[in-house]
């Protein structure tokens, strides 16, 4: 971040020029608590701008045959759409036999891997998950809420490790997998991590694939739910994670999810799931005990919006379009009003949905309080680490693509006055010492 | 049935009578076999002309917020569009705050369901059923081959009772559920039972709501997949199975699962679960974990399409008239091929989507295996069993919606030639000695 020019450090200010700080921002504060406009940055949302985009697939599809001339209205075809799945296996770095098209969501692909896993256990693993005494697994942090709630829910424990701008701090998550037999698994979001945005390095990835892991049967979940969701023409390639665990003796490590949510429509587009082809089937046999096929008339609705791969791509920048200047926005007024400072930190995605903002240690719970008391909700502080605990209260994800910009902006001064008031409540705390 | 003038029983026939037939119907078998026609009446799916009635729906919905203006293009409202579950509770007895609109399956509700007492346990469970020694259902057969193997897979053993033309032997399953502790439910088509047709008579469905059962956390799954699914006039009425149990002390026993994959489109339609309050959010809250809403895009469509629950009335009997001279067809031409003779009875069902077909014990197998001979694919003998396996060899299930009329009387030809040189086979082999 660039400073202002006149900043200074607020841990630099005598504590006269704290609670004169202080109070500015308390007024600037109950001025907009006053207000009492209700501002949301708390989900991943597409906003209504977005979801235009998608609007043509109203009166889509044209046909009600696929390629192969199959009814795409009736039962079957547990695979999904053979032209649907080359559109994404082109996407995706994958080959079209090592991909499944589904339904509306790729979270629940990734319950009904667990279940499967903790029920049956994997095509390489010894005895069903649940017949284990433990099942952990390595949760790169700040991470993804619902990964983790996941896991909760189904009872599997939960360690962290660092997240690093390459991916996650890979020497830790290999000491963890290559000691505890329990460890089975581990969450990435390889491309623009939510809530990083930190894209996983051919590196750390190739490192993932090949570690040697005490668990025989141990899972890369690779959600790449932003593999195309690019910022700027700086974009990022997801690491071919399925070829690179081949390659070194893992073929069933890596499990790829994908979905449509913010390429489409949030609550109508189609999820994928990717593995090897031995994997593929193994989810396709029990999938298909409760499914005879996904929504097909969904699928080929997407096959004729796209197209094809280029179709995606293009539909692609009409996002960021729309959402890079709300980016750009929030970096501006945190810059401007936080920079130099000392108290905050963020990042720059280049891809995603988040921006990652750190600040005092021991101040986010305090900041997502004042924001509630001036209308701004924020995702609650600790929502990104395991069971909701930060162990340094230090993490808030803000997500600026829905609200329109004139509230984006609205709320990011908000941010900016709540981190103040409580940095500088810490800080007086201290300097009255 | 009714028989031919000059039908006499197969088991009066003297040996050479037996022969001669025998001979008839294999030189008819040899002539539809060297036609090289291939039929098929294995799975209840609809025609084209059936789902053709939907087609309307391939441009709507014409609009993108439901009735309480959110947008339903993006993520969120994880029981469904309210509008849609009052036409569907309104169908199917229940209150609209008792029933959610999922995705395009009611067996993967179900599965999800099974999947959710195995790991979790009901509201009314003492613990989770995998933690339980055994877990036994109860099956009335002949019955529907993927509740079957559904339980199968997730390792639920299956006791069986009879089907009677009033539901289930109920006295029998009284005396199980009454006796085991380890039987915590049963599987119930209420409506036009797949196959036999049978509609739960509201006696049967009382016993089964106040039953005394040895398990605390019973459960009846009563998937009521053709609840308005009628042939005739004649319009059967499920029993309130959710309100008897209810009444009769019972609140969670129930479950009920219906779709509109045989109203709208078999791979495209809405699901939907409905229960007691309670179960319905024990039911949510693990949903949750796994999903951010369902298709709302889909569910808006049907509303639209539709307009009220008159409107699913109206489409459905549109339904009948495409498909009651489809099962007229097959009972005519069983009735003039195998009236009176001895060797087969079958159902004239009033609703649903089967004909069950009950043959010489111990020839059901030999049927169906002529009948691939000659072309034509039967569902396997036994598979309207728990693992397929009927006892008697007896019993196959005719699926007359899907073939063209014309292709559908050279099947039931085919049938009956293939049940008459099985019973004389039979027949004669018992006549010579």
């Amino acid at each position: 971040m660039t400073s202002t020019p006149d900043a200074r450090p607020l841990s630099d200010l005598s504590a006269q020029e704290l609670h004169a700080l202080a109070q500015t921002q308390r007024e600037a504060h109950a001025a907009q608590a006053a207000k009492g406009t209700k501002l949301d940055v708390t989900r991943g949302k597409p906003s209504s701008a977005q979801l235009d985009l998608a609007d043509p697939m109203l009166s889509l599809p044209s046909a009600t045959t696929d390629r192969a001339g199959t009814d795409v209205r009736n039962y079957g075809g547990l695979t999904g759409l053979t032209e649907l799945r080359e559109i994404f296996a082109e996407l995706l770095w994958v080959e079209p036999e090592q991909i499944v098209a589904g339904g509306n969501s790729s979270l629940t692909m990734m319950r009904d891997v667990l279940v499967d896993l903790l029920l049956f256990g994997a095509i390489d693993s010894p005895r069903p998950w649940a017949k284990e005494d433990k099942v952990t697994f390595i949760c790169p942090v700040p991470g993804y809420d619902r990964h983790f709630a996941l896991l909760e829910d189904l009872g599997i424990e939960m360690v962290t490790v660092p997240m690093t701008d390459e991916g996650p701090d890979v020497d830790e998550v290999a000491r963890i997998a290559g000691s505890d037999p329990s460890v089975k698994g581990i969450w990435i979001v390889p491309t623009y991590a939510n809530p990083t945005g930190a894209v996983v390095s051919h590196e750390v990835a190739s490192r993932l694939a090949g570690m040697e892991t005490a668990a025989p049967d141990f899972k890369i979940f690779w959600d790449n739910a932003y593999a195309v969701h690019h910022l700027t023409e700086d974009e990022a390639k997801s690491a071919d994670i399925i070829t690179l665990a081949s390659g070194a003796g893992h073929p069933h490590r890596a499990v790829m999810f994908a979905s449509t949510s913010k390429i489409t429509w949030a609550g109508a587009g189609v999820a994928f799931l990717a593995s090897s082809v031995e994997q593929v089937a193994w989810y396709l046999e029990h999938l298909g005990k409760g499914s005879i096929g996904p929504d097909k008339i969904n699928q080929l609705r997407h096959v004729e919006f796209f197209g094809d791969a280029d179709g995606v791509r293009a539909h692609m920048r009409k996002h960021a379009e729309i959402i890079a200047p709300k980016f750009a926005e929030v970096d501006r007024v945190l810059t401007e009003r936080l920079g130099g400072l000392g108290v905050a930190t963020w990042n720059r995605p280049t891809g995603g949905y988040f921006v990652n903002l750190d600040v005092l240690p021991g101040t986010a719970s305090r900041v997502v309080a004042l924001a509630k008391e001036a209308g701004l909700s924020l995702t609650p502080a600790g929502a990104s680490f395991p069971h909701g605990q930060d162990p340094d209260d230090t993490n808030i994800r803000l997500a600026p693509t829905m609200p329109p910009m004139s509230e984006l902006t609205e709320a990011m001064e908000t941010v900016a006055t709540c981190v103040l008031i409580a940095a500088a409540e810490q800080l007086g705390a201290t300097t009255k010492e």
